[in-house]
């Protein structure tokens, strides 16, 4: 799990927990019933805006986002310029033996592509219009859970409207009005901790995290075409890095002496 | 009807519904002038922002939705990839009789263009204008429960307004406030319901299929492009295969052995 | 005028009137001031916004948007495709006479411009920005409306606001808060209608029949050129027709057995 | 200064007068700490946001909004006609001295390139940058207005918040709240009205002059262009018309007889 | 630091606490719980959504726009007509010398390319993607301090629902009301403050800085454009000039008497 993520999760749970227990009896704030109300109505109205299988990929795609290292911009230039100063010596060819070891899919595709001869806007054809649809296909986590991020307060407020009429309604003593609208306004903090404590932060990681997906592809693209056309490791190295900040190109050692 | 819709929908109403009645009589949330509030103005308004014809077409749109089994990607690509077989093998003009069997009718008027002999970019144009117009028109729907889940909570607040205004104005007795509160907070509840528990989801729903609605169309056009110029049938699925997750690609079975 | 318009307005205002005279005296929610405060405030802050010619002239574009019948999809490609036949048959110069015959200026200036001879971009051009100009004009309707539709519920919350000051500094006796309160809302309620019930839905509208007469206007364009071009009146329909919905291209009937 | 603006500005504060008069004390709503928080804390704020330049720049821009005549597109269609009639007549380099005597000085480095003899395509690329730069730069007026919009109520609710905490915390007896808490609103009363009566309204006057200068200066690029390629003075005029409203279109006098 | 900034921020935490410490005892507004929540759940929420690395660059790109001298538009228009006169007179190889000697990396490499001999397409490639992504970074501090903005205020409302909650749950003195709900109103205003008088500025600020900063790269780009293409000094200085405002424009001394 990346350490941000980590901690941010911990940190936000945690204070909450904190200012809960330092505040009083934690049994203040739990209520099945208040519960089912938030959680079970985001839900309900999540799987009734996007398909099953959109909503089970999100556990997915979360998972891939906390846990998987990223690949480091330095590293695929590294080992772009590598890949061209494999093809300058022993030709395009040679490339297919070194590719098949990387993990990376979208990588090996790329060079078999180049290694076929495919003519270079076909590769670029090809490749982009997969990163586009990857692209979309990442979308759709951000938008279950920018829409978990909506719906929870949401459902926070109409369990707090139920609790309100309910307790409005019977109460004849004012002295129990106060605890009647504390058991209310529960929903509206669970509704409004589950947007702000992980589905917009989560939601926000998935759109940060595809961005950088999509720029190391992206690389991919530029450095394959580059190495096809026969440009020499240097120029590789040169158009790469004006895709990553002055402060990566300097950690970039790309093997030359 | 799909299932996480009808899960979601069930389960919405449903949450509401033990919420309200665990906790006192039903009877608090019924309130007939406060349904013909918010439901009465929230049609009102959608009435006076969209033709009456926009309006009703919802109603379809939403069955249609709701009801009809999307066309899966990987149906689509292996009857692509079929037709780019018998194209090969028999030439294009074989493809006439088996277009004719399937249902999808975009896909019918594609092959059809094709076997006229139009020029490619024809082809392009004319399916391409089709796609952009029912975009548009599919945009309608989900823009007329977007304007309903806006609507709705609107009204729900003023009829709120209009309830708090007629109980202040004549209460004298302050141990019965609560009771004017409570039913004028029921419009409220009204309406944060039915925009999250219906309008919102449901417009939602629509946007997701479309999108969907779009893919497959855009993959049959990619698909009839490329096999009308000739392209054998494991390029062709090659380039339909980019448009699909990596998860969706493995499914795909081409019937090649 | 309209029947959803007609309907919509009618019953908004109504249901409003019909919950306040059931609630009890009407009286309790006129207050001349009130009405001062939120009509003259976005009368004003609409006026400082937009030129005076902008804010008058969204009663005419409302009058055109809400009696105005419009051109039917339908009846526009039975037209476009009698031209075609007539330019088949007696040549292109022939139209000159039937478009005098049309009430909509923009067809007979296309027709104009075919008949003239002149070259198909420029034809193109000289329609496209028109329409695009076009667009940018209707689009002030819009957003004075919507403008409008912000300011009055701001000008409503400010009015409540005075109110609340004014009673609040001066309350002795808390049994009287109640009919101050009642009185302050009064300006949030008025905001809240007039955006809701009006100006929005109607900014909506506004939105809803300019997209249609721009298709409209994009369809003349597409016919007009096609026409021009010399296809024949099949080919004409074809193109058009796939500018709108399956369920209104059966309706056209272009008069050919 | 235009009369829309004039009216919009004194009718707003008029209202808001009037009401807080009509009421009773204004000394109720005067309360210097109030103004101190609001108008201090959106001062600070927008220079924070913006640099000093950009910030006194808004004076400026405001004073040209509300008191420098528009040119009206009737007016520069007339001059363009007039122009090409000219350059017809005697030549393009017979505009060099008409040019200089107008006050418009992007008027008259159009003509003095299209005089230069200078290639369409340069023409076009050099007026379009500056058109380009230009919006930008209105565009920031805009941009520190509709901040210091949203950060008016903002402060107004910090004030009220502070006065809310200030109360509540030393408040014993129960009818002295009411004074405290008008007291406390009184920030978010100075807020509200300041957004809505001249921040958000005079925002949306940048926005509406910057276009209609646009598009003047569009019509100013198209014209030139037109006459350099030597069309003859009636297309100049129709090219032009096709910028403006039928309704302006009537208006335009080209004094040919 | 740049003055507006300087003031700015001066100002705005100065008048808070101005307006706290006139109003009674400053240790009203201090809650060591409630910064932990603020603070704690502000920076919980924005580890989660983004890397710990852009979190961290965010202080990095701050001090830059808060204390970095801006390159003036004025400054860059000198240098580069400066640049254009020597590459007149003395050949573009000249200007090796002359860029070494200014701090601009930007610039620097620019000029290097042209020097170079590399082909203007390429320049002009190499540098806007360079300009793109140096875009995409600044964006990401932006994107950091406006999230940072929204989510302050969220955690300022957990935190007094929290509150509200505790207090509500367990009063029974109403007299006592007062004093839990100020406490409790600490953390909205927490947020409020951090979102209005920091968050929402820098991130702002970041937003103009980038955009000037975009611009004078922008200016270099056409500048040595122009120069490779051995336009004359004169013609660089016209098309420089397009950019910047006429205010500007007269400001420029390009040392031609």
């Amino acid at each position: 799990m990346d350490t941000a993520t980590f901690i941010g999760l911990i940190a936000g749970f945690g204070l909450m927990a904190s200012a809960i227990v330092l505040g009083g009896s934690p049994l203040l704030f739990w209520d099945f019933g208040s519960v089912l109300i938030v959680v079970g109505g985001t839900l309900a109205a999540t799987l009734m805006n996007y398909p099953l299988s959109d909503v089970l990929s999100v556990l997915n795609t979360l998972r891939n986002a906390f846990f998987h290292k990223e690949t480091q911009s330095e590293a695929i230039i590294e080992k772009l310029v590598g890949f061209a100063t494999i093809a300058r010596r022993e030709g395009i060819l040679a490339l297919e033996s070194h590719a098949s070891e990387t993990s990376d899919e979208f990588l090996q595709k790329s060079v078999q592509l180049a290694v076929d001869g495919t003519a270079p806007e076909l590769i670029k054809d090809i490749l982009t219009t997969e990163l586009a649809f990857m692209e979309d296909r990442h979308a759709v986590g951000q938008s279950v859970l920018t829409a978990m991020g909506t719906f929870a307060p949401a459902f926070g407020m109409i369990g707090t409207l139920i609790g309100l009429i309910q307790m409005l309604a019977v109460i004849d003593d004012p002295s129990r009005i106060g605890g009647g609208m504390a058991t209310a306004l529960i929903t509206t903090f669970y509704g409004a901790v589950m947007a702000n404590v992980f589905f917009l932060p989560a939601a926000g990681k998935l759109r940060v995290r595809t961005a950088s997906e999509l720029l190391v592809k992206e690389m991919v693209i530029e450095g394959i075409l580059s190495i096809q056309s026969g440009d020499n490791p240097r120029v590789v190295e040169q158009k790469l890095k004006a895709f990553v900040a002055p402060a990566i190109r300097s950690k970039v050692t790309t093997g030359k002496k």
